[in-house]
């Protein structure tokens, strides 16, 4: 089985004066959060979508998706954790609760305000997570990385053709995940911002799979205003959920 | 004395069917290399505005130059080089023949398609340069940064609190950045793609200066839709430019 976990944990402290969390601003026509977890909703392969976020916010998030989505009976809400991997293992355990487990079945984790997350980005990932049991969703790294351990000078710059700008989607063997989740030791596992680290960090591989430029994580308001610009290129439809890309130019454009 | 290298040596081929580089460009009410090049002009520190570019792009370089910046003394057009630090080094050979330098004078290398540069941003890279030789502008990374070897599995991925992006102004002391170009192999040279680079291999310290997310190189088209919609929200005047910040409101929006 395949199931996505969506990320909606976020309180929302970095968009300054706004009263609500990113997730539930709108984009387009529709809350962020809405956008993000259709694509999950329409993709066939996934067998339930898991939207995790804060106690809070747990009433809000399932009036939006009866709204936005009436009758989707594969959506799920359930309570985050207070880090992003003790939200994901919170996801992990409600699907233990619900199946029986084997050792092939994959969990999709993907944030909440990352809506441009194609049908290829989401496809590609479960197949790498079939053959390697764990892949990172990456773009190359769009300017030179510069190292500096104490915040005033550089320590090191890093030859660019290795570097790698993280996203989202991350996916991953469920069984495999908790099992390196529980070797971790307790300052790690408290410290840990990535949840690809967590294989990383007990030596198992990591397959990267190609992002999209365009995949962008909304935090501030200027990346909403981004996403808008991007929203009014892709002309979104169902026919692009469904058939993957999105029309976004980004290699054409009129010089006025 | 202190100059400033605006570097246009690109000829445009990542901007897909557009005909020109991608530095002579409108943004706004006028070309990018000459919003680029009014932020160095109207600093009271620089002496000279040294701009480098193809050679067949020379003639309207000045042109444009003599257009937007009239009886711009202090403006000079360049021939470049082959690769960035070829470019760099074109621009300290022509200091060299115009003016006696002594061991304290400085050479701010900017992107001419960084349009954003602030005053704050020049004022502190001549700052640092004074105290400590070289300094590089960087911004704390955003995503989380993934290093893959192979490009197939993840190698690493390093604690995100040291990562930053590499922007520009990077500046340096002329005559010590001349001294460490020399010491690099040619190999070193061929590969570089980085001029504070030249300092680190030559273990010498580069001081880091915060940048500003809205520092951006205008690369693709995508990015000059972001642009427009900084310089829209900028309201950009002289006074901005003279003064420091521009009024990007990066943290405030109206959620409709």
């Amino acid at each position: 089985m395949i199931f996505a976990a969506i990320l909606a944990g976020g309180v929302g402290n970095r968009m300054g004066e706004v009263d609500k969390p990113k997730q539930f601003l709108t984009l387009g026509d529709k809350p962020i959060l809405i956008q993000t977890v259709e694509k999950f909703y329409l993709n066939h392969r996934i067998d339930e979508v898991i939207v995790l976020c804060h106690k809070y916010w747990i009433n809000h998030t399932k009036d939006l998706i009866d709204e936005y989505i009436p009758n989707a009976d594969n959506v799920t809400v359930v309570e985050g954790g207070e880090l992003r991997n003790d939200t994901i293992m919170n996801a992990v355990s409600y699907i233990e609760g619900k199946y029986d487990l084997s050792e092939d079945d994959i969990i999709i984790t993907h944030d909440s305000v990352r809506p441009f997350v194609t049908h290829r980005i989401i496809m590609e990932n479960i197949k790498k997570t079939e053959e390697v049991g764990a892949c990172d969703t990456v773009i190359p790294a769009t300017d030179t990385i510069v190292v500096s351990e104490d915040k005033d000078k550089i320590s090191n710059i890093p030859n660019r053709d290795f570097m790698y700008q993280g996203q989202t989607p991350q996916t991953f063997k469920i069984l495999k995940l908790k099992e390196c989740f529980n070797n971790l030791s307790d300052e790690e596992k408290s410290t840990l911002s990535d949840a690809a680290k967590i294989f990383v960090l007990n030596g198992e591989e990591v397959a990267i799979v190609r992002g999209e430029v365009f995949n962008i994580k909304i935090t501030y308001p200027y990346d909403l205003k981004v996403a808008n610009t991007i929203i009014d290129d892709a002309k979104l439809n169902i026919s692009d959920a469904e058939t993957g890309e999105y029309k976004v130019n980004l290699y054409d454009f009129d010089d006025k």
